[in-house]
């Protein structure tokens, strides 16, 4: 058994997200197939993040093991060719401890999500981001979004379906920038609750609209219900940018 | 009869190009069946460069007549309604005189050609980029490019069954830069021949993988022979950023 870590790029339009599921094609199960004709068996691969249907990956982590050793080269050419057609793509396969944890071992997720501020639909980057029309304050973005940071109970800014024991998460960065048309939001921290970019991002927006306060969104966190925060972003938007380990 | 000029984004990738043909689908088809749409009778849409399939814009111009006067944003949001689905988006419609030529009253047009330099597939980028794997020295690309400068017959430069009455244009810019994985050809100049912007991207990338020198470049141009030129590079990469007018 030979351990491998694998870097991925992945659109995730036609997915029904990362994991595994009985109701279309995952991100996970295209890359269990790929190493099943690579291999010859079955091998399950474990992400660092689950992402949501539609949501994108520059830079999603997940390891697999594999029969026996082969150079981290045919690894990651292999597993290319059969990956086709999906836009799926493995950047990067390196061998790691037979230890080694995609998801347990990540010390810092990084997301981005993207708005295209501006009248006219998407054409070129349709399903890549979020089509806002209306004019937005990214000052005022940027201002609500330093009340997020640090270490809170974010259960105002989580699914109702998120399964994570604990709702108290450690915010380390939330910054909105503006380049041209488009509004950012990175984000970055250990780990984040379901959907919790992607409510930051749409109560963002009604922050960037006028029609709340910065105070108005850490009023929201304080009252520890989803139903305080804004809406949930589309997924088209975010991308899982990188995950980050010890070393 | 008014007279409008279109600042037009697309994606080429389903199109059999910007101009009207019997074998597909076109880019001025749709936005032609989008003005008939709004307005009740067929226009014809003129466009400044008429791209091929599978190229991209992000400002392509062109100029109908609609039989009456309707304000800007009208015309924006109604072509665009029309438009739907296709991944054509009018990003501002502008109300000019009776005498303007999206074509011919041209000063300059810039296009960028994006190649991803990197080993494994495009996710995100396929079929918005050139995917080239061997490692590109951008600093040979940017020398052979400034050898292509200035005015010249580019019959080297142009397709075959190119139909501009002159192979002799005036090429203001050739900028090869790196950003990342991406190398980018930025060319300018009033205006270019059928293919020549994806001929220079395809000798431009023979230069940077070392299997010629600039000079063999500039000994191309000379020879005033198409197949002295490297390859076409695919249209993938491609991109009409923008056209520019006086005043």
């Amino acid at each position: 058994m030979a351990r491998y870590k694998l870097t991925i790029e992945y659109d995730g339009g036609p997915f029904v997200g990362w994991q595994r599921q009985d109701n279309g094609q995952s991100v996970q199960g295209a890359i269990e197939s790929a190493a099943e004709g690579f291999c010859g068996r079955f091998v399950t691969v474990f992400g660092a993040g689950r992402t949501d249907a539609g949501v994108h990956a520059w830079g999603q982590v997940a390891h697999l093991d594999l029969p026996r050793e082969e150079a981290e080269e045919t690894v990651r050419d292999a597993l290319n060719f059969h990956l086709k057609p999906n836009p799926v793509s493995i950047l990067k396969a390196e061998r790691v401890a037979e230890d080694f944890d995609a998801r347990g071992d990540a010390r810092e997720r990084r997301y981005l999500y993207r708005i295209a501020n501006r009248r006219a639909p998407l054409a070129i980057d349709r399903g890549r981001a979020w089509l806002v029309t209306a004019p937005l304050d990214e000052g005022a973005m940027a201002e609500a979004a330093g009340l997020l940071l640090g270490r809170h109970d974010f259960t105002s800014f989580r699914s109702v379906h998120c399964q994570a024991d604990s709702p108290v998460k450690t915010l380390d960065a939330l910054e909105v920038t503006r380049a041209g048309e488009e509004v950012h939001i990175a984000a970055r921290a250990r780990s984040f609750l379901h959907n919790q970019v992607r409510i930051f991002a749409g109560t963002l927006k009604t922050v960037g609209e006028g029609k709340w306060t910065p105070g108005d969104v850490r009023a929201a966190l304080e009252v520890r219900d989803r139903s305080a925060a804004g809406p949930t972003a589309p997924p088209d938007g975010l991308y899982l940018v990188d995950v980050r380990y010890d070393g």
